[in-house]
């Protein structure tokens, strides 16, 4: 492990040569922090700089004033500190001279979700083992973890949990004194930079660890060993985040199957936490993963409204639900989910994925900021978009982490600009996907009107361009799921076809699509009116998503003339040569690129053509056989 | 594990009430057998038969003489003993009273492939775990390993390889003092049951073991390797069977990674053997697993000849190539290898599988009796059927074994009837399906001709029928593949369709099918002229299997006049039909059969019943959705 190289250093890349830190000479630690990075980014300290708390600012707001001779940096609270000072030096790094800033994030909490198992593997991880757990033991590499403390506290991370929600045994431990000794060690690391730590539990903790005979949240017992449990934890750990938990969904237990709704089981656990201050995340990914292909009454995206919705208000006020954004997982195109806003008396937060289950896996290039600006700009009703909710009904963001222990810790250089740009947009959510990709391009790479090389604005375009780059190649038109099942990489159409996983197109020769308006399925009518009526009318629902809609011929002409089959031809035939188009950038920057960044990159860009051939010639060879309708333009689909 | 339960007793189910073997007072192993089993079969010791060596008997050959009062044995060796000891057990069993039996195998080397892995787990086991291996160690349980033997022998298989072919760091040991330490007491078990052990062994040990820097089988260093390893083992096992390599093939190493044809590599491993007079059993399921879906000029199919036919005649004479009966992989329905005899100046051997990885995974019913006798039933050339090779130019048969530490060791009860089938066929290949599932049969449930309840000949036609039952509600017509990717259970018929595993079906629109004819791949030019015509021609290929050849329409005419498609709807509709059969069948028997049998077997059959009507729904889903051709019938298809 290199902890000088390029990919290591992620965004904070030095000016000229890598100077180590002479370090510690300062009473705070967000100027101990400063002066480190500025010697690593410059070479030397930096003189003329003041820390200063100041609570008339907000608890995690900051300002900085002055120039690049004598700046000043107020926080109010030692984070907003910290925040100031990262600032601070990313604005150096920039070339800036003169601050007038005055920043606070939107949103109180912004939180990673690790999918880290004990065994040191990661769940839908592309970028090595986890960064946490080894061989069942939380803080193997704790030096480790304290760089990896400051890129996210750099950008505004000031939650995490820490291991899987999938809760197995190993990890399971966590809530005894064996698990906390670990765990303890790290919460230590990441304290100093305003970072608490949450707990995936299991919900049958109280069988596995407790020896109870049942896990039922209307047992006594149950709620004796989860205040036993918050206390044991909040003794060893007393600002720990709160616990996180994934009940009733793909085979975990929970509430539900001992005959109660979602609250009664969220509840008994937080009100173990309420004492200690602490909160109790509960996620809403709940379906029916057991379904039967032939029913076409059961519709997999309505379940989680169907789940929650008629109980909103029956949650402790120290429960959030997380909601994915869209009602299906993660996919390259979905409407964002109906629950989102939903619940007026019930706290809420929006989980994203950072991790590229399904777009890329790491090894393409994707831009996740470009489709949460998206999913920000999707209608609530006919008056807010989702952005205005966020913050304010959404009071926090999460998203499911893309690192681990490969050097560079994202697994493909360019997905650093993912995790960089989430903490960014989930503290400012206004923030435009071109804004935050500038940001990190310059701070990783250097900025042109400094270095006048151009690098800069072209891989901020090869970024913007990705994410539509990558759907162009996908599943066409918001249809989702044609991919291998459990891996997800690559293309198979029919691959959850006839499985029992609830997500099927329904291909036949003449059409694809569920129909799930309110003539269909009925899912549309779990949206606003305003939004319902939208998604309803396929003269006003958004082309790209169309599929997700309505059931259409291939021959269904799109706004632009167009029939939906030529759309899917060309559509895949452009999100190749979108693909070789990158590598032609990429080449032409070879001479202005550090040898290790562009080789890595060059060899992802080659495995992502690969993919997008392939993702190419399977989808259109699938509808050509369904179809019997060729392409216009006479290319070549395999036959 | 109860050793008095039916499923764990298999076809030495006792007449009467159990008893416990007092045994130990005879001087010849064989005799020794034969008391304990009638004292097992029938509660007491049997008075008046004789066992005596004649070596003017075949070596493993036997008589048996006189009536049920005084008997008398007779064997060629201790082996031709035994088999006779056993053979008279059953006899009485059966209720037979004069005997006049004369036997011989017809094939010298009858022989079992575990595929078990050092960590317990077996590749493509549905009975449980290993009954070898646990953490590393083979032979953790050497009592049921005796138990294990006992029934091996009693149906004739005389060796045994007891570790995988794709060989792990855990099994790789076998070639070491430490693991010998092992092996060398599960020989002894094995030892006076006649059955000697055969180690899989890795091509690449000479790097693994030896600390070479190659396993290329040019390398003198590499030669030595195996000649030590080879000494190693014949010291401490004297009577080894000899190795079983699979290289070359999915992801294992091989010479051809070293630029040398398969000859070259066996022929190094063959002289290590040789002075020992080990044999060397040398895999051919070599293909391209990584083909690109959208090259139609590689044929899977066409591999196996390709690769071994040119070098005819190059094998040291201690090789034997493995050859499996199909050139795709253990489906329900193929052509046999063309491989199978056309090598005149190279020894073959014929490779089965018990394990029913396409057929059910033992969860559903299935005879491969019927199937072998089919297999045996193809024609070689215009004068020959495969069966007349076997014993001859093929000198072995070979079988991936079903086996596991489930209490009955098959899973299903009835995948006991394979196992001792395969022995039976093995020892015989002109015995019939019908005769020798008469003989399971009426072994493991009694004689109606005893006891008059109608068993054996109601289970013996569900077995009968039960391959086509099977057939019927899989991929039709020998198309094949139709399964999910890996685990192959359950119907997912593009699940390969754009994979790298060579096994592509093409259906589009208006026809499925791969011509593999002379004007398509050529693949059957690998057949002997006659049979090459026979498949090449519609009017003379059989139908069942024509999909494997010619690629064809829908609405293609088969004999009777049903169109494809109609036969495809039919067809599922029947094997779910079947499937009902059966359970009406057995529970019919209910009163008949131990509660034990019953109940087993009863739960299996929902298993199946369920796995049935995917079958169905998903195949007739699929080609309707395809071809856009109804049921004439109406029957219900979800579209």
């Amino acid at each position: 492990m290199d902890k000088t190289s390029f990919g290591y250093r992620a965004w904070f890349q030095p000016t000229g040569s890598f100077s180590t830190f002479s370090g510690g000479k300062y009473a705070l630690f967000a100027e101990e922090e400063f002066q480190r990075g500025h010697v690593e980014l410059f070479g030397e300290d930096k003189k003329g700089v003041s820390f200063e708390i100041n609570k008339n600012l907000p608890a995690e707001g900051f300002s900085i004033t002055g120039d690049a001779t004598t700046a000043k940096v107020e926080g109010g609270c030692e984070s907003g500190l910290l925040y100031g000072a990262y600032r601070l030096l990313f604005a150096l790094r920039r070339g800036e001279q003169t601050f007038t800033i005055n920043d606070k994030p939107a949103v109180p909490l912004r939180i990673l979700n690790h999918w880290d198992n004990g065994d040191g593997s990661v769940e839908r991880g592309y970028s090595g083992d986890s960064l946490f757990w080894r061989n069942g033991m939380v803080g193997y590499d704790l030096p480790r973890l304290r760089d990896y403390a400051r890129l996210l506290a750099s950008v505004g991370i000031n939650q995490i949990s820490v291991n899987n929600v999938n809760v197995r045994l190993l990890t399971a431990k966590l809530l005894t004194d064996e698990g906390l000794n670990d765990l303890e060690k790290v919460a230590e690391v990441f304290r100093p930079f305003g970072i608490k730590l949450l707990i995936s539990v299991h919900f049958d903790s109280p069988v596995w660890l407790g020896g109870l005979k049942t896990s039922d949240p209307a047992d006594p017992k149950v709620a004796d060993f989860w205040n036993e449990a918050a206390a044991r934890v909040y003794k060893r750990i007393p600002d720990l985040g709160g616990f996180l938990v994934k009940a009733d969904s793909e085979f975990q237990s929970g509430p539900n199957a001992f005959g109660h709704t979602q609250d009664v089981g969220a509840n008994v656990i937080a009100r173990a936490l309420k004492p200690h201050g602490g909160t109790l995340h509960w996620r809403c990914f709940i379906y029916n993963c057991l379904q039967d292909w032939r029913d076409t009454v059961t519709d997999r995206p309505k379940a989680a409204y169907d789940t929650f919705f008629p109980i909103d208000g029956k949650f402790d006020d120290n429960v959030i639900l997380q909601v994915k954004y869209g009602p299906s997982d993660f996919q390259v195109r979905e409407p964002n989910s109906p629950l989102l806003g939903a619940m007026k008396a019930t706290r809420e937060s929006l989980e994203f994925q950072i991790a590229q289950e399904y777009t890329g896996q790491q090894k393409d290039m994707y831009s996740w900021a470009v489709q949460w600006e998206e999913i920000f700009d999707q209608p609530f009703n006919e008056t807010r978009a989702t952005r205005d909710l966020v913050g304010k009904e959404i009071e926090a963001v999460v998203a499911v982490s893309n690192t681990g222990n490969d050097e560079n810790w994202c697994g493909h250089l360019m997905s650093q600009s993912n995790l960089y740009a989430f903490g960014r947009m989930a503290w400012n959510p206004a923030l435009t996907a071109k804004e935050v990709t500038e940001e990190w391009t310059s701070l990783t790479f250097g900025k042109s009107d400094i270095v006048a090389d151009g690098v800069d604005s072209a891989v901020t375009k090869m970024l913007l361009d990705s994410r539509h780059v990558y759907e162009k190649y996908n599943a066409p038109l918001g249809i989702c799921w044609m991919v291998y099942v459990h891996h997800h990489y690559g293309p198979s159409p029919d691959g959850y076809e006839y499985a029992k996983w609830g997500t099927y197109h329904r291909a036949d020769h003449k059409a694809i699509g569920v129909d799930r308006t309110r003539k269909g399925t009925g899912y549309t009518a779990q949206y606003q009116p305003y939004v319902r009526d939208l998604y309803e009318n396929l003269d006003t629902c958004p082309e790209e998503m169309v599929l997700y809609f309505h059931r259409l011929p291939y021959d269904y002409k799109l706004s632009d003339g167009r029939t939906m089959i030529q759309y899917i031809y060309d559509t895949h035939f452009e999100g190749v040569e979108g693909v070789e188009g990158f590598i032609r950038t990429w080449e032409s920057l070879k001479s202005k690129l550090p040898d290790e960044a562009y080789a890595h990159v060059r060899k992802r860009l080659d495995m992502q053509l690969d993919n997008a051939k392939e993702w190419r010639d399977v989808i259109n060879s699938y509808f050509y056989r369904k179809s019997n309708i060729g392409d216009e333009k006479g290319r070549r689909i395999y036959i």
